[in-house]
């Protein structure tokens, strides 16, 4: 099996370094990450300047090739599978991320479009998130990430379906278990600080509290990490609204 | 009512100006909009630098407030509503973009995205996009807007669902309908240009053709608009392939 491993934290991150390690003993492992964070890009890709990837060594014993792109998450899977692989690889896991990647949030997350870009091309692809930022243990998370990956084994994935997975930041002992889950909706409150640069000109920046609407329920994602599972959510690119289709076609619009 | 206008183009596009001026008589009209290009930025939003947002002089008699943001459109329409607007608007409309936003591309629009923002926010939202590079009359799609806004009307628009509206680049008299459809699937062959620098190092453009695989069908938005329709497809934010949830349950997946 060949794995190909990006993230949005950029190739630095330990999140990656805990995957290819784990990785490395079951698979041939490729790395093609941002050379530097790149969180919240969504799915944005890179067309107005050109890019360069950097063939670099990572610090693991064994570990496969890897490369710094210096585009998106979305850039980096693009590439690898379009211009730096020979082939393409047969799964794409995309993490560990720094913090969760749950429910609305996905939108904006470039860990999850890395998975997203990788589903496009019709590869099977997993996005990883921790869902915390501090005190981060990415090597359980990457033993989880095999474990599943394992499991899921020979029932391969269905095309153009990605896995969205969220591990409360727990020692695996105290994990309660899996939850196959939908992505809920997370608002945020106080979204903008304003303030006042030295020149008394007012900048803003983004920053804000989660309020989340689906802690309750570990049928959604955010419920399942909140109640101590792991979160797995089958996320797919479509975003019609198909319950609706029907309804707008009976609407009298015309030119 | 009071619509918020936004684009992915940036504050000075034709598309802005057209859809100010055609508002303008029936509406008050905000803009906020990014200070430059942002376009396939995606969902991307700015946390790692201060937004800013210089307020503008639209040439349009009688437009109302504008402002140009050095962000991405996502940007835009959080900072609108939670830091410039006193009072979140009635509608938001997204456009008018230069190029079609059709199938799977809505992943990479930040136009769609900027809309997808604002049903986020509950607000409802219109992304409109005239299918064409050159040539483009945004005025012939300026009147559409209007004239479906007015149609939609008192019918307002479910929570959680913008309208993607994409316009062929025909004058009024050609244009053959309007087609309510789904999102198709768009591939691109040859995305990327491989290229060596004066210094002989290896370098990257993002390109390609498109190759759509929908196209025959008028249920499909790039087959409806390919054959003259105006299409509209109702858009959601949830990601969750609810299809395969169930089945996913049944897999025997543990820690």
């Amino acid at each position: 099996m060949h794995i190909l491993v990006t993230n949005d934290d950029g190739i630095n991150a330990s999140g990656i370094i805990s995957l290819v390690s784990e990785f490395t003993p079951i698979a041939k492992v490729t790395v093609v990450a941002p050379d530097r964070e790149r969180s919240a890009t969504g799915h944005a890709i890179t067309f107005h300047k050109p890019l360069r990837a950097e063939e670099v060594q990572l610090d693991v014993e064994g570990g496969g090739r890897a490369w710094a792109v210096n585009g998106t998450p979305s850039d980096c899977v693009k590439l690898a599978i379009k211009a730096l692989l020979p082939e393409p690889p047969d799964l794409i896991v995309s993490g560990i991320n720094r913090g969760p990647n749950l429910g609305t949030d996905v939108l904006y997350s470039g860990t999850v479009s890395a998975a997203i870009e990788g589903i496009l091309f019709g590869i099977p692809s997993i996005a990883v998130s921790l869902a915390a930022f501090t005190e981060c243990s990415f090597a359980t998370a990457a033993h989880i990430t095999r474990t599943l990956i394992h499991q899921i084994g020979g029932r391969s994935l269905p095309p153009h379906t990605l896995l969205n997975v969220n591990i409360p930041p727990l020692p695996l002992h105290k994990l309660r278990g899996i939850k196959i889950s939908r992505l809920g909706f997370r608002e945020y409150k106080n979204i903008f600080e304003e303030r006042r640069d030295p020149r008394g000109q007012i900048y803003y920046w983004l920053g804000g509290q989660v309020v989340d609407c689906d802690e309750e329920s570990v049928e959604v994602d955010i419920g399942a990490v909140k109640k101590g599972y792991v979160s797995i959510t089958p996320v797919h690119f479509d975003l019609t609204n198909y319950e609706l289709l029907e309804e707008v076609k009976t609407w009298d619009l015309s030119l």
